[in-house]
C-alpha cells in the first residue's frame, strides 16, 4: 500500500505536528506530493494564527497555492481528516490520502472512500503518541479545535 | 422562513460578492451573524490572495477568529456551498444557511439537511444574475475553483 517516497512524506507530516506542538500549537500537520515530489507542508493554525479553518491540511492546500488538478496527488496527515478537511479532500478530487493516526480522531474514512478516495491507515507510533498527550494535556483546546 | 434581520445579512454577502467582482475575483461573498450581530464577512479570495481554500464562506469563518461555538449562528452565502464549505458548516456545527443563489452551483443542499442544517433558499436576483455573467464571461477561472 506505502510506495517508496510515501514514508518520507509521511515523516514531514510529522515533523509539521511537532513544528505546531513546539509553538504552543495542535500537533497535526500535513504535506501534499505528486508522486516523488513535495509540493507544500503546513500545520494547524488555529493557536499560533487565530485562525478556526486552518487544520493542518487546510493549510497545506493552502500553501500549495492554485493547481489546476490534484488527480496525481497524495495528502499525508499527521490525523484523520475531520468532515471539514473531507469535505475539502472530496471537493478538490484528491484521490489518496496517508494517514497517520486514526486512533485518537476518526470516522470520516468511510464518506472519503465512499467519494472515491483511497486511503491508507499506517498507524505511525510517534504521531499516535503525540497527539494522545496533546489531547489528555489539553482537553479545552482539543474540543475548541473539532467544536465539541 | 426569513427574519427581520436576515435581510440585511443577506445584503452582507451579495455586497462581499460584489467588492471581490470588482476586484477580479470571483463574486461569491459570505457573511456570518449571531442572531441580529454581525460577526464577519468575506469573499472568494482565490484570485486576490491566491489562496484555493478561500471561498466567501472559508474567508468569512476566517476573519471570524477562534469562536467557542457557531450554535446560535446563521451563515449567509451569495452562492450555494461546495463540498469543502459544507463539510466545513458541518464540522463547526453551524446549524442554519441562507443562501442566495442555489441556480448557478448547488447539489450539497442534501448532504446540509442530512445533517441537520436548516437551508434557506431565497433565490436573490441580483446574486443569481452577478454569478451568471461571471461564469460566462469566465469560464476557466469558473472551473478552477470548483476544480472542474
Amino acid at each position: 500500500m506505502l510506495n517508496e517516497w510515501d514514508h518520507q512524506f509521511i515523516e514531514k507530516a510529522f515533523e509539521e505536528a511537532k513544528n505546531s506542538f513546539n509553538t504552543g500549537g495542535l500537533p497535526i500537520g500535513a504535506a501534499l506530493a505528486n508522486s516523488n515530489k513535495l509540493i507544500s507542508t503546513g500545520h494547524n493554525q488555529r493557536v499560533q494564527a487565530g485562525d478556526p479553518i486552518a487544520h493542518g491540511e487546510m493549510d497545506c492546500l493552502r500553501k500549495a497555492g492554485r493547481q489546476k488538478t490534484y488527480r496525481d496527488m497524495t495528502l499525508y496527515t499527521s490525523l484523520s481528516p475531520c468532515m471539514m478537511c473531507a469535505g475539502t479532500i472530496v471537493q478538490f478530487k484528491i484521490p489518496r490520502v496517508v494517514i497517520n493516526d486514526t486512533q485518537n480522531f476518526g470516522g470520516n474514512e468511510k464518506f472519503l472512500r465512499e467519494h472515491g478516495v483511497e486511503i491508507v491507515d499506517v498507524a505511525h507510533p510517534a504521531s499516535i503518541e503525540l497527539m494522545a498527550r496533546f489531547i489528555s494535556e489539553n482537553p479545552s483546546l482539543w474540543n475548541e479545535d473539532i467544536m465539541e
